[in-house]
């Protein structure tokens, strides 16, 4: 935690500071200098390799270029300590702000994003995706479940399984609607493409360094091991899921696609954004290995989240597209990011740098403020109205959903992750 | 199913064949010239990049030194299509003839096992765990549910679930005992060590050529994205995964250790140990997509399996270890490893060259052909029995467990897998 508070009062937060990249400091953008976070881009259509870059404005700086770093592998970067990274942060802080020196020799180092193709931020490794969202599973559950929707282990265990690594994507991927065993009424299932095709809109907490095999990394520590967060659209296929997953949890329902956004806002840049973890009365203490006062005090994050959706019919009217959610995590998560750590490596499984954690669906009380499909049309019972017409009960064809994140506060610049889009389009 | 049918008649499987290394004519030999699978080594104690080698015997051969590949980088060795993969077999059966006129240069290409350490065979992006043991399925499920211990779903869908990559290790690894929540009678869980800790005996199918996003792999060209099969321990903490499996799947309970053998018995070496897909009497068919004629006829494995133990105690008394399993494939998976392929595609998910496909545990109908103390002790109900008056309901520190395989057939060569062992350590 102490290196959260060293970065709240560090002088690359202070919301007078501005950057000789005008852009960067136009109201409301996601990338001003108080952010600067990090992707892997690419002049688009050049097919080279894919170099480190931090977004500033409506720029990418390449980060090699101005000789920050000597490597073009983003994980090595996030393997780094907290202190190589805090030290980063301020060198680009410097470099960047309005009157530095450095401005003639980084401006040839910068690329138009318009001009930029980007790549999923890391090698992924592993990736585990979690279940924090109480409010989403408390839905769902009472789907299925009405007298007893949360299982009993939720207040408890930081629920998590393994997701599917190779099928990660970045913003802009075009989603095939998946084939799949379907379960109607008859007595056997047809495989056909679902019917049942979902988002869920969640955070993707992305590792840093990592710990050796068989030691786990406590509370304290857990944080030194993030690197950063974007947003993550875990697509779901939710017929395919309900007729899969028992015994062993989603398994093909999930795994043809899970599309992240290309810029990793990185810890440092989040600390004027933590909050509280603080749990509901009544509520079950967590265990020890889950509890630390520092934790208490700042282990949960602030951040707006939202959903908007296009459909094909939306986008040849030339109208704009449709606001399905605004949410936060304040209310939606019951696990945070450290707490996600600890209990991933309590037993001594090894995270390893670039390593992704999903946080679940991220849905507040409000149905205004539910992630998933699945939540805002109560199962598809009630369709969801959109201009000219058009119902939505679930995804179609064509249609483009974007998941939006920023953090605001009074006395702080505000910062943003940009988006993740994808579009669905036709199964094979 | 024809690349199968080739390799049968091709001259490679002869059991008249005798090699120039002298071990590998010995009678009960796991690696005669018949077999020839792959793995990672280097000279022990070396720190040496990894090579690939080929088993013949009790030596390994350096398949670069002796010009058969340019490359250390088995996943890429592992990418190629079936006729290279039948070219380089039939180089390698050449070469290590008795009589062949190699034997002089490709001598001083040999090591001993013995000076040899080895790697996990390859670099795994994503494991898969499936559960095609309907056997330990029906018994694991009557633990749970008497009256109904197969789901609906088990004799249609393969079931699978994502592993952890990050945790997978080779034969000779310590696994340290998992500290996780346990939740006994008291209202509230508690962490400490898990004192339910099991084994699972397994077969780890390792994918060659993969198929690209979107692209399922049909059932009749499946076996040519497979390269080969080793035996896989899939180390699980029964009481952990009890608390936690509900309702996303096993997570802790298993991502703590995985172990493998480090030889891959390509699919060419295991051509004449092919056998019938069948179905018992009044199962359904699998969905055409599950389902081919070739695969009918050939599309099952015939491979035996055993479980051997060996506690502290037993060590120290000098005396043998335990055998406690011998089963085999034959009647304990329901499903392929052609329809798993099939299945993991449907979707359009990818499958890259090394992910690993873990065939669940591989029981047999009977008792004494469990793969797991879950079954053999029928949840510690009924602790084994051991040499000195000892007894295990779960696994003990100190306790080593060794799984091996092979095939036998008449006028076959026989062929094995080596051996997967691991012993338990104390918690940190």
């Amino acid at each position: 935690m102490s290196d959260a508070l060293d970065a709240t009062l560090n002088a690359t937060h202070d919301p007078a500071l501005c950057s000789w990249v005008a852009s960067a400091n136009a109201a409301g953008c996601d990338f001003p200098i108080q952010n600067l976070p990090f992707g892997r881009f690419r002049r688009a259509g050049s097919g080279e390799a894919w170099r480190i870059g931090v977004a500033i404005g409506d720029q990418v700086l390449d980060l090699r270029a101005v000789g920050l770093t000597e490597t073009d592998d983003m994980n090595r970067l996030m393997a780094a300590d907290p202190g190589e990274r805090r030290a980063l942060r301020q060198a680009l802080s410097r470099g960047l702000a309005a009157g530095s020196g450095a401005e003639g020799a980084w401006r040839a180092a910068l690329l138009a994003q318009a001009a930029a193709e980007m790549a999923v931020p890391c090698r992924i490794g592993d990736y585990t995706d979690f279940y924090t969202g109480i409010h989403h599973a408390t839905t769902v559950g009472r789907l299925f479940r009405p007298d007893n929707p949360l299982l009993p282990n939720y207040k408890w265990v930081p629920i998590g399984y393994h997701g599917r690594a190779s099928s990660i994507g970045v913003s802009g991927q075009a989603v095939r609607r998946p084939m799949g065993q379907l379960k109607g009424e008859a007595d056997a299932p047809e495989l056909g493409p679902s019917r049942r095709l979902d988002y869920e809109l969640e955070l993707g907490y992305l590792v840093g360094a990592g710990n050796a095999p068989g030691c786990p990394i406590g509370i304290g520590e857990a944080e030194r091991h993030l690197f950063g967060v974007c947003l993550l659209n875990d697509w779901s296929a939710r017929d395919i899921q309900a007729w899969e997953y028992q015994p062993l949890g989603p398994f093909l329902s999930k795994n043809f696609a899970t599309t992240l956004s290309p810029w990793i806002v990185t810890m440092e840049a989040l600390a004027p954004f933590r909050a509280p973890f603080e749990r509901p009365a009544g509520d079950p203490p967590p265990l020890p290995y889950l509890d630390a006062p520092g934790h208490r005090a700042h282990g949960a994050l602030d951040i707006v989240l939202e959903v908007w959706l296009q459909t094909a019919r939306m986008r040849a009217a030339g109208g704009p597209a449709m606001r399905l959610t605004r949410g936060g995590t304040r209310q939606a998560a019951y696990w945070t990011p450290a707490q996600l750590v600890a209990h991933h490596t309590v037993n001594g499984c090894n995270l390893q740098p670039g390593d992704l954690l999903g946080s679940g669906t991220l849905s507040g009380p409000a149905r205004e403020e539910a992630g998933s499909l699945l939540e805002l049309t109560l199962g598809g019972q009630q369709p969801l109205a959109l201009p000219g017409g058009d119902t939505r009960a679930w995804l179609e064809d064509g249609d483009t959903l974007v998941m939006r994140g920023y953090c605001e506060r009074a006395g702080a610049a505000r910062i943003g992750f940009g988006e993740v889009c994808g579009t669905v389009v036709a199964g094979a």
